[in-house]
């Protein structure tokens, strides 16, 4: 496995693998893996001839009151997981090498990354799309995966990659989820053991309305307040939004149809947590 | 010569003379052809293996009160011009290809594209950076040429390609001018004959500064004074800013140093036009 540390090298290996018609298939993750990230990576070996991991907590995806000084870290173990599943490169930047001095650029996608975490987290998505914008400059990958936990993520990163003809085609994988449907999130690693068990509630009260819809309920305000009242059972959980919105992220008003998602945000303690499931 | 005019063809083209170890000089331009494009082509084709001209008139770097649908244009004279200086491949996108139906994102190169016209063409840089760099994705060249005319487009074409990791080397090239100075524009065609007379001015103007700082003045207000009283001589000419900055395109406020520009926006009848020199 090369573990490559900066920029200009990894600007030149990505180059040099392209032009030997090799396919690429990139992960971009925050680090401290786990299964969500594995199973990324496994698809991408499986699609692609190469698999290439990077590990970058992107300061500029986090407001001023959020967790980047507090987001967990764990290098070795990452190199190690990443070892084990045969990825060939995996990249590991400094921020001022991603964000020299100087640096003023951005990248605002629009719509799409209004509404949901982007009325809560102001400037997330604007920083998720510049740093996903130069990954994706750096290493020109064929194919880039992300998780459909992160839902507006995802739509995000596909409007930006056709907006700007970034010609690297978006794969969206499953959320991976413990055995009692919570889903994995580096997050995780935040929560008392009190608050774990709380959390398994939001998968539990996503699927509650699921079953309502197959019974037949189609109004989405009914299905969001179904999923309201289930997390309002469990004290430890304060509900930040669920929305019934549809496969390109737009509130439904009427009926849901095939393909409609419904996403929750909430916080347990001062851990923010986001989940999804199509309906 | 190749006349491409769809994004997809172009990627694929492109795409394949990069693996062919062949170097792509691009040239991106609105068209409607001058001396100054040519210089620009005849450079790319020195320094690479191909020269590759886009014409495509951008209607996002235009205001809503501007001269996107007067922009003078001759597809039929300029492909003629590229075959003359044997371009290898000519793009000319359809606006609808480049901006399909619910195109959203944007680029903001922050600092560098305030002042000078941006302050007076409010989003016009913002159209640049974002044109641009779906250009430069599409093409992926390995160098691209810019006019020094358009000097702070230069500035924010530099930044953009930095900030985003763009990969393709920028080259400025020299203002080339008409016997009497002026610079070459493809809004010179708006001028009448007696317009056209009293545009010789803003480089008479422009060099009178650079006269004087050679005569050992380093004060900028002087020098922007000067311009300016040279430019108001000619009863045609408005001025809009006349601006002594550094090769950064910060306002100079104290003593001028060597590679100091000064520069210039002038309204002449219904014609804006720019101008620079370095002092």
């Amino acid at each position: 496995m090369k573990h490559i540390k900066t920029v200009g090298e990894m600007a030149k290996v990505a180059g040099e693998l392209k032009c030997s018609g090799l396919t690429i298939g990139f992960v971009p993750t925050m680090g401290y893996l786990h299964e969500g990230h594995l199973s990324l990576i496994r698809r991408a070996k499986k699609e692609c001839d190469y698999a290439l991991v990077s590990i970058f907590v992107n300061p500029s995806q986090f407001g001023p009151q959020e967790d980047f000084s507090n987001y967990p870290r764990d290098m070795e173990g990452d190199l190690a997981k990443c070892r084990h599943e045969d990825v060939k490169v995996v990249f590991t930047p400094e921020a001022g090498d991603i964000y020299p001095d100087g640096f003023s650029t951005s990248i605002e996608v629009g719509k799409v990354s209004e509404g949901l975490c982007g009325a809560l987290r102001p400037g997330h998505f604007r920083g998720v799309a510049t740093v996903v914008t130069k990954l994706f400059n750096i290493i020109r990958p064929d194919k880039a995966y992300f998780g459909q936990k992160d839902f507006q993520q995802t739509l995000v990163v596909k409007k930006l990659a056709a907006d700007l003809n970034l010609q690297t085609e978006i794969v969206v994988a499953p959320t991976v989820r413990e055995p009692d449907g919570l889903a994995m999130s580096s997050r995780n690693a935040y929560l008392t053991q009190q608050e774990r068990a709380a959390a398994a509630k939001i998968y539990r009260s996503l699927a509650s309305a699921r079953s309502l819809r197959e019974s037949g309920e189609r109004r989405p305000d009914v299905l969001e307040q179904k999923v309201r009242g289930s997390l309002t059972e469990e004290p430890l959980i304060k509900v930040e939004y669920v929305s019934v919105v549809d496969p390109e992220g737009d509130k439904i008003l009427r009926n849901v149809r095939d393909g409609a998602v419904i996403a929750a945000a909430v916080r347990i303690g001062r851990t923010r947590l986001i989940d999804n499931i199509v309906i």
